[in-house]
């Protein structure tokens, strides 16, 4: 089976290929391009309350999924470079935390909340 | 079906309500979240040359997968607050870029890449 | 005259120097070092409400603090590089924004806020 | 005698003022607007080689100075509102820095190289 996540890297693979990108597509400028579209994403909640982001107009919501899309892309074609499977790296990161913070004990907390 | 990360939303989910961390979880404060995870990765390769990158000792490597966990986890909890699904979004923006950046026209070139 | 911003790029530029790190200093990697720092900085503030992002507690304030001055030196280091004078730089874009941003037309509107 | 950030906090705190900004320019929002505004800077940077980064054209090279620009007046606004002598701070920073990584010891190694 494959999975969406494949998928997009599959076709970022090809993406690359043929634009013969590949070789602006090391590990260090994929980091760096990842960190722009972050930043770019960033942009668009920076003067917004947390409520007012929680409620967002059209317009920033579809800016939003745009800047959304594109870190996914870096970050699947990142990972695709380094042989990381995102999907299974992620879920033992979630049992580590799981186990970390102990939801008696960190319950409501933000001071104790990971950062 | 549920793909990977449905998954991984589902147990975000279960994570922030067990330890009621979802009052901190608003789209601006996930967006700084990942911010600063991506800052993490970064750091990772800022002094790495773009060959050195490529082929990272073990050490590097585990902490980059780390990283690159945190950054998954924090970009599919704030697409599921935010009712994005990351695929469907990216695999619209890379048809969009498939056009925009025709082969032919932008085949090898680092100046015309997207920034 | 020297400036304060002067005698950081000087000590800047003698760390370096000393410790044969010139080599590790292009811009790319400066770049990617300032962001790595804004990272961590962001991190400090990411699950504070905004009102508690104005009254720090002294033990997050000591660590923004610290954060603040690594990102400065790698600014001052990576301004220092490329021969661009911050001061001047930012005076410039001051008033490029005084312009552009008519005090009348923008008044009290996040909106129309540059982003 | 005024040193040229402090004449830079001055303008950004009249032009805030002018605007009725300043309900925005917390220092969460503002630590988001830096980096936002690092993420534009990284940008200009992620497809060079380390060598190309050194050598910037015109056109690259005066927005990397007006991204520069951008980025230290959002630093400077930010020390501004949270009481931070940015040049103290770094001062502060680097001679704690001096201490740490002792110029014999770290001499040409990129591994031993604070991140």
């Amino acid at each position: 089976m494959t999975t969406g996540m494949e998928e997009l890297a599959a076709r970022m693979r090809d993406f690359a290929q043929a634009r013969e990108w590949e070789q602006f597509h090391t590990p260090k400028n994929l980091a760096m391009a990842l960190a722009g579209e972050v930043g770019e994403l960033i942009g668009e909640f920076q003067w917004l309350t947390p409520a007012e982001s929680s409620s967002l107009d059209e317009e920033t919501f579809d800016r939003v999924r745009s800047e959304l899309a594109d870190v996914t892309a870096y970050l699947v074609r990142l990972a695709d470079l380094l042989g990381v499977d995102l999907i299974e790296a992620t879920k033992a990161k979630l049992e580590e935390n799981e186990r970390r913070y102990d939801a008696n004990l960190y319950r409501g907390s933000a001071r104790k909340a990971p950062h």
